[in-house]
C-alpha cells in the first residue's frame, strides 16, 4: 500500500497512491490525515489495503492524476523525529578524515539524536536556507513510521510497530555540526527542516528488499544532474528494530513517531556517497583536504530509491534557496 | 490570562482559569484545544482574554471547580521543545563537581537541545520509568510557549512571539547523560517525557515579575515533603528572547513551539537546588562525595512558583513509579 498526504491544513489531506504513482484518490473517508490512520492502524489499515487494492485495479471512481508537487510530507508535522546514525561506515570515514574522537561505544550502542518535527517539507518543496556559508548538504536516508511503541519494547517487538517506510532528505548546516557535538548538547542550528518523498509504502510494497528491518534498495542521489551516490540501505550496522528499542528504553513513542538510519552509506566508494559531507571526508583522505564545496543557492537535489525499474517512493527533488529577511520587530 | 487543558484526545480540552485556579470554564467555543488557539493567537487571545475577565469577574455560567488531577499538560503533545541550559551556574558547578571539560562559547552561545514533545505529563500524573538504577531525578525550569516564529528572529522580534509562561519538570536520568553527552548527539534516554504544572499564564499576569525576558519568581521545589530549593528564575544568564533567536537561525519555529530555561540555579547555595544532580554536585565539591540519592520509586516531587502568596501556574506534585514490563513481541 501506499499512502501520501496532499498540502493543505497542518497536517494535509490523506490519499491511496497507485503502486505506479501514476493516480490517487482521498481516503479521508477512513482517515482524514496520515496521523489519524496511525493512531488508528489496526482499525485503518485494512481498509486503506482494501482502497489500494481498488484503485490499482481500476476500479475506483473520483480518481485522478498524482502530482508530486501537490504533495505536502507524508507526515508535514510528526509528534516525533529520532534520526539515527546506523551506517558506521559514515562514522568512521568522518572520524579518519577530520581526525576527531572516536564516539565511544558506536559498535554496540545505536546513535540517535533528537530533531525537529514541527515542520517538514515536501519532495519538491524549496529549501530555504539562511547562508551559504553555513555548509548547505543534503542527507539521504530511509525511516519508518510507528504505531505506538509501548515503553521497554524488545526489537521483536518494535518491528512490530512499524507501519510504513519512508524516504528522506535530512538537511544539514556543516558549519554547526563539530560544535554543536562539542557542547554534548547534539544538533540544534545544525539540522533545519528534513524533506521527504512523497510517498510511505507499507513494508510489504518491497517484498524481499525488506528484510532483517532494513530497505535493500539502492538510493539513488544526484545533485544538480550528476551522479553522485547509489548506496544500498541493506548495509545498516543496526537495524531500525534495533533503533526503535534504543529510543523506546525509557518512554512511550506515540504513533506517527519517524525513526532514521542516517546517510545510507556504503564501504568501498564504488556506490559514492549519500552527503557532500561523507565525499569531502574521502576526498580528504585521498587526496589531503576536500574539493567538492558544499550546496549553493539555486542548487538541486534529487533522491530516489527504485525497484525493478519502477518508482517506490517516489523522488525527492528539491532547490536550494536563500530565506527572505526576517521582518523587523 | 490563565489557560489549561483538561485531559481527554490527544491535544486536551480548552479552559480558561480563573486568577486564583479555583474555577474553569471551556473555551472550545474559541478553539477546541490550546494549540488551535496558539496557531490562530491573534484572532483567539482578546476573545479568551475576555473570558478570562468575565471568569474572574464571576460573571460567567457554567463555571466550575478547577481541578489539577483533571489537567493535562497545557501542550499534551507539542510540536517542538527546545530546551536551554541558560543558568550558567549549573553547569559550571557541574563541571567543577565532575570534573568535565568546559563546554565550548558556553557563556557567549546559548546551550540548547531538541527533546521529545510527543507525550507530555499532566502536574500529578505518576512518573513512570524502567528501572531505579538510571538515576531518576527531575530539573525544575520555567519554559514559553510561542507563537510562529520566522526564521531569522531577532531577539527583539522572538519576544513578541512569547504567547504564555509554564513552569516545567524536566525529569532526567542521569546514568545515561555523561556518556549521550560524549557521543556528541546529545540527550536521548536521559530525556523522557517532561511534566508540566498545570495552567499557562500570559506574561501579564505575573506583572514586574516578568522582566527581560526572564521570569523573576522563586520556583519552590520539594522532595518527599522537604525543602529542596528555591531558585529565581530572574537569574538566567540568556534571556527567553536570546534562546529564542537561537532556535530560530537556522529554521521557523511552528505556534506551539516550547522553550525551556533549564534547571533553575542561583549561585551562592543559600536557594538550594531545582534538581539532584546539582545539590550531588556542591556535595563532591564541599565534601569530596556526593551524598543525596536519586529518586527510588514512590518518592515524590513537588514543584510550584508563588506571587505574593498566590498560585501562578499551579502546582507539579507527583510520584516515581516503575513502569510495567512491556508486552513480548
Amino acid at each position: 500500500m501506499k499512502l501520501a498526504s496532499l498540502k493543505g491544513g497542518k497536517d494535509g489531506g490523506l490519499v491511496v497512491v497507485s503502486r505506479d504513482l501514476q493516480r490517487s484518490v482521498s481516503a479521508q473517508a477512513i482517515a482524514p490525515t496520515l496521523l489519524d490512520a496511525l493512531e488508528r492502524w489496526a482499525e485503518c489499515e485494512p481498509r486503506l489495503q482494501q482502497l489500494y487494492a481498488r484503485l490499482d485495479a481500476g476500479q475506483v471512481e473520483g480518481a485522478s492524476a498524482f502530482d508530486p508537487r501537490q504533495a505536502a510530507a507524508p507526515l508535514p508535522r510528526a509528534p516525533q523525529w529520532c534520526d539515527g546514525s546506523a551506517f558506521l561506515n559514515h562514522g568512521r570515514l568522518m572520524e579518519t578524515a577530520f581526525n576527531l574522537a572516536p564516539i565511544p561505544d558506536m559498535e554496540t550502542i545505536p546513535l540517535i539524536y533528537q530533531g525537529g518535527s514541527d515542520d517538514f517539507l515536501g519532495p519538491t518543496d524549496d529549501v530555504s536556507l539562511p547562508d551559504e556559508a553555513h555548509g548547505i548538504d543534503f542527507e539521504g536516508e530511509y525511516g519508518v513510521m510507528l504505531r505506538e511503541v509501548p515503553l521497554g519494547a524488545s526489537p521483536q517487538l518494535a518491528r512490530g510497530c512499524i507501519a510504513l517506510l519512508v524516504q528522506i532528505n535530512d538537511v544539514s548546516l556543516r558549519a554547526f555540526g563539530p560544535r554543536e557535538m562539542k557542547t554534548g548538547f547534539g544538533f540544534f542550528q545544525a539540522k533545519p527542516s528534513s524533506s521527504f518523498a512523497p510517498v510511505a509504502v507499507t513494508p510489504d510494497e518491497i517484498g524481499e528488499h525488506w528484510r532483517n528491518a532494513r530497505v535493500h534498495l539502492d538510493l539513488h542521489v544526484e545533485c544538480n544532474g550528476a551522479w553522485f551516490g547509489n548506496p544500498n540501505g541493506g548495509a545498516m550496522n543496526f537495524g531500525f528494530d534495533e533503533l526503535i528499542a534504543h529510543a523506546a528504553a525509557t518512554r512511550r513513542l506515540s504513533a506517527g513517531t519517524i525513526i532514521g538510519s542516517g546517510t545510507v552509506s556504503n564501504a568501498g566508494g564504488q556506490k559514492g556517497s549519500a552527503c557532500i559531507a561523507e565525499r569531502r571526508a574521502i576526498e580528504a583522505i585521498e587526496h589531503g583536504a576536500p574539493r567538492t564545496p558544499f550546496m549553493h543557492f539555486g542548487d538541486r537535489v534529487r533522491m530516489e530509491a527504485r525497484q525493478d525499474g519502477g518508482p517506490v517512493f517516489g523522488a525527492i527533488d528539491q532547490r536550494i534557496v536563500r530565506a527572505p529577511t526576517p521582518p523587523q520587530a
